[in-house]
């Protein structure tokens, strides 16, 4: 091992075999945590070819369970989001694709940082249940096309125990190990067509665009060695993503959405994505049909028709997706008013998800608790006019302390400018 | 201690009180290794200031037991080289400068690799004590000027676990973690002069000068930072040191040298050393001075007295000194003949090396014996003409498949030209 430290300190490129050598130790603790973590640093500074990426996504992946979705008919799709404020695509992009007859058997994660993961927010909904055994998920897809479900099983250890050390040894931050910690679970979870969401700016992982560029180029080419369908799209985050900004209240707005209903920028979001969806495989031409098509779904009901499928089979109470306000009723709420008047020409994504996190919407340790209720409805994004006095956006608190602080904060991640303000593109690039 | 390998990673500047939260941690095991190995790790991309080096020195140096030489007057040299092939200076400077009124307190190591190192050589006397109490070391300076032991007591605990960490790491090659290494060890020996020879070339540690002379400036100015009168030589190690190489044979020709006869370079080496020793003494104004009065200090014999003295007081057998042929008496000597004539235009010190370690003159692993009686003879160097037929080298032996084996390597070792060779210059380079 320590030749192989050498080898990536002084900038070689691993063979497959070290690569399974450094992997196997790994899991079976033949090779010790210091002598992993000095790889690992060489790693951030020297980083990976595309093929030791590759290897080393395949190495992992192999290290545990490997879901087989063969008795899906080979077309089963995926969509990973790097991450960002606001974010709920999944809960939108499930249905949507499952209404126009592409499988999809999702796995999603609980969160830490601001707000919690997709499961988190699913958990939101009373009774849904996001632990599924294997056999009953894959059966939920065949029969409904669709399910959304939490990881159980001994999926990538090898993954868990690097990042377990990335986490503590500042080796979090390299765009090979990023990627292949993501491609290692998308390769065990058996999907065929895999669309990934690469979000950039400040409420994201990779603050500017040539990182972001580098890590989609890599995560697709990482998929495509392992003969996965990819594709990449480079979004903005620079504000949030949609209008809330929580866990139930992020529900909430995806209902909306799947009614033909709320915000625009999400709305193109989930479409551009599944109409990618649709593209890889085979059931449009271009980009622009799929998306022709997936809004006349959302206009006939049969995307929230199939959401309404996936909460009935997990065991959720329906009458809070009827009634989606419920998912985020608070003690208190309070408005942030604007103090002068003019256009936003900013909102900052980070400021945001802090303003949520002081909420309880996120937690720091998996052990924490969250609040499913609390969150931020956001009145006012960029390039909105704004009078003296109008509502910025509401805080939706369980605690006046809590929600007066949260305030504070949210007042600072807006930013005025007495010209017109123009939107900034929320798609900034597609890798087909 | 995360965010502090994060500062690393990121080309941060450490300051003093993190450097000790760091030292502290690996001595008293609150940090685990594997952040100090991507700590390291770190460093070894990012590398340290003049300031942080002279830090981490100190908080190595004070993690352990701190030598306190201030009886002896406040004028104590040591002199450390970076090691070398033939490189016995060691044993001809101390004895030089304790006969020019310069007391010396060595403390020593045994060696892992081609040779012993100068506690092993010294061990090739018999019934020489290398292992001295406190007390009696100090003493034995005070009375006679000089003492050669090894570090017994809790010295540098921090840099011994660290250097464990390092070896298996691929972190050894670092230069502000060598120079503090080096640095830490010299600080809590407690010397108030210090010379450095900082070797350079194919048998030495650094194989460049830009490299060496990086060391040699970290190492002087860590120094300096602490209050300690510095220097460094920086020398060539293409070829190895003088004639021999061994650990017997090695006290052989420091004896040769002390008593004014053997290899002009040794000689030349080592009476530069000392002057320079002399001049930061303030017992001469110039170096050149100085050489000439540590000739003449040769040519009276009272350098060999010196010597003589030292080994009578550590309980070595002086007949071994008077008669130091008996120092490589081996049952088999083997001639290394030219097959052709010209002059030596190389003699690479690493085959030499690799050629003296296959007698057995050296060790892998701190367990392992070696033999104090066979070695390396070379009877031509760099510029020497040779005869086809003559004898370049002569290998002292105690069996014949090995010193058969050692010879086919030597004689890769040595190339001839046609054309008559210049020497090198032996000292490349002299911070002052």
């Amino acid at each position: 091992m320590t030749d192989l430290i050498a080898a990536k300190k002084y900038g070689g490129v691993h063979t497959e075999e070290e690569i399974n050598f450094i992997i196997n130790g790994t899991v079976d603790k033949s090779i010790p945590d210091y002598q992993i973590s000095a790889w690992l640093m060489s790693v951030c500074f020297q980083g990976m070819t595309f093929e030791e990426s590759a290897m080393l996504t395949r190495a992992m992946a192999k290290s545990g369970d490997m879901l087989d979705l063969t008795a899906l008919g080979g077309n089963v799709a995926d969509k990973h989001s790097t991450g960002g404020v606001g974010d709920k695509t999944t809960l939108i992009i499930v249905p949507l694709l499952a209404a126009s007859g592409i499988p999809v058997a999702k796995f999603s994660g609980r969160g830490l940082g601001f707000t919690g993961g997709t499961i988190d927010k699913l958990e939101a909904i009373p009774g849904f249940r996001t632990s599924l055994a294997m056999d009953e998920f894959i059966g939920q897809v065949k029969e409904i096309g669709a399910a959304i479900a939490s990881q159980t099983g001994n999926f990538t250890p090898a993954d868990k125990k690097l990042y377990e050390l990335r986490d503590v040894t500042a080796t979090v931050n390299s765009i090979p190990l990023i990627a292949s910690s993501v491609m290692s679970k998308k390769l065990a979870a058996g999907s065929d067509i895999i669309v990934l969401d690469v979000k950039c700016g400040s409420g994201a992982f990779m603050k500017n665009l040539d990182e972001a560029k580098k890590l989609a180029e890599t995560m697709a080419e990482i998929g495509k060695r392992s003969a996965k369908t990819m594709s990449a799209v480079i979004s903005s985050m620079e504000q949030p993503l949609g209008n809330v900004i929580g866990n139930g209240i992020e529900v909430f707005e995806s209902v909306q959405i799947l009614k033909n209903e709320g915000p625009e920028d999400l709305k193109e979001l989930c479409l551009y994505l599944s109409a990618i969806g649709l593209l890889k495989a085979n059931k449009v031409k271009t980009i622009e049909e799929g998306v022709k098509n997936l809004d006349k779904l959302l206009k006939t009901g049969r995307a929230y028709e199939k959401f309404l499928e996936i909460v009935k089979h997990q065991g959720g109470n329906v009458d809070f997706i009827e009634n989606p306000e419920k998912l985020y009723e608070t003690q208190f709420a309070f408005p942030l008013e604007s103090t002068k008047a003019g256009y936003v020409n900013k909102l900052d994504a980070l400021e945001v998800a802090n303003a949520a996190k002081l909420l309880g919407t996120g937690r720091d340790k998996k052990e924490d608790s969250i609040n499913y209720n609390t969150g931020i409805f956001l009145n006012k994004k960029i390039g909105d006019k704004v009078y003296n006095g109008d509502i910025l956006a509401t805080i939706y608190a369980n605690s006046v302390t809590e929600g007066k602080k949260s305030r504070e904060i949210l007042a600072n991640a807006y930013e005025l400018s007495k010209e017109p303000v123009k939107i900034p593109d929320l798609i900034i690039e597609t890798i087909i």
